[in-house]
């Protein structure tokens, strides 16, 4: 059984996407950041980040393990079950390139952008300039990448499409009053997204 | 051999440290940022996301391989050679969360901090602010872990203190301006700064 510490953000629904993928047994456990539940000392134990998402594998090897931050989630996850992520060679690799892209790029600026649109007390054109831009760049080489190959890392459908999607939903919804045009002019953008939303797990995974 | 390619940046020197530390063979090849030289075709085809550090394997398994995202990078090096990531375990996902945290969140962070407060064109207060305390916060947390822990994974130095140590010197330098002093209230962090500064492979790193 996993305890799977989440809210309804795309850093949450990552994680989300692959416990349903592998069709694993957990609970959710809500961490209400409306109510500042992730400042708790009982969370902070797992999360010192005080971020979500984060779980606890209450059956894995050795006694209990917690695990924080998306990206180490799938990975933990990937490499338990010996799926999404091949265990050598280039494909690997390829793998984790494009998981830490979305972990150091595609998510913090995505993030910044609704920080400042749709959060912020204090406007800045400035920096609604800086992270429009910023995402519009990333998901133009998320494009380029998704014209010369069918998912992320190559032919394999891998924990860097799970870790990218929610986060192009995102874009595509949320920050649509901005994104919207700029994601229409991306066809293999678009073909990928189509083609990860038709999956049952991520679907389910996105709820 | 490994082709490196490089800049004068806190990502590079992550992988400068752990070439060193492994003592492999490799040459540096720079990538002027200066003169825009990350936008050319031969380093697009290995860097896709027009962003040093990547590097180019040719002894790899299989034929040579390219690999780009630092956090990528140093996984990458650390499971061909075996050292500063355990193959298995507690240990190994701890030294992936923490990973994973330098690069969703203090890199990123102190990017953007460092942008509004030393690049941008048109300053913002809102952003200068929002990033300082982002950045305080995330040194907050790190120095809370080092208080607990020799190093951030636990008693084992690993590549998370070799992704985190050159954005911990990035932050008491080149934003001494605005973070000295708050680096200054932070004994477990300045202790580790110290013990991790102490390796002449990390001298050789930083250089």
């Amino acid at each position: 059984m996993i305890s799977f510490y989440t809210w309804t953000t795309p850093n949450g629904r990552k994680v989300a996407i692959l416990l349903e993928e592998l069709g694993l047994a957990y609970e959710s456990i809500s961490v209400n950041l409306g109510r500042n539940e992730q400042f708790t000392p009982g969370f902070l134990a797992i999360s010192p980040n005080n971020k979500i998402p984060a779980i606890v594998d209450h059956g894995a090897e050795g006694g209990p393990l917690s695990v924080f931050e998306s990206g180490a989630i799938l990975t933990y996850l990937a490499e338990r079950h010996g799926r999404f992520l091949p265990a050598g060679g280039a494909a690997r690799y390829k793998t984790l390139e494009w998981l830490n892209w979305q972990m150091g790029g595609l998510g913090p600026m995505l993030g910044q952008l609704g920080y400042f649109e749709k959060f912020a007390q204090e406007k800045s054109a400035a920096a609604s300039a800086r992270f429009l831009a910023e995402a519009d760049r990333l998901l133009s080489v998320m494009d380029k990448r998704l014209a010369e190959s069918r998912y992320l890392a190559g032919d394999e459908y891998s924990i860097a499409d799970i870790a990218a999607y929610p986060w192009a939903v995102t874009a595509s919804t949320f920050l649509a009053e901005v994104l919207a045009e700029r994601i229409g002019t991306k066809p293999a953008l678009l073909r990928w997204m189509e083609l990860v939303g038709s999956r049952p797990a991520v679907q389910r995974g996105m709820r």
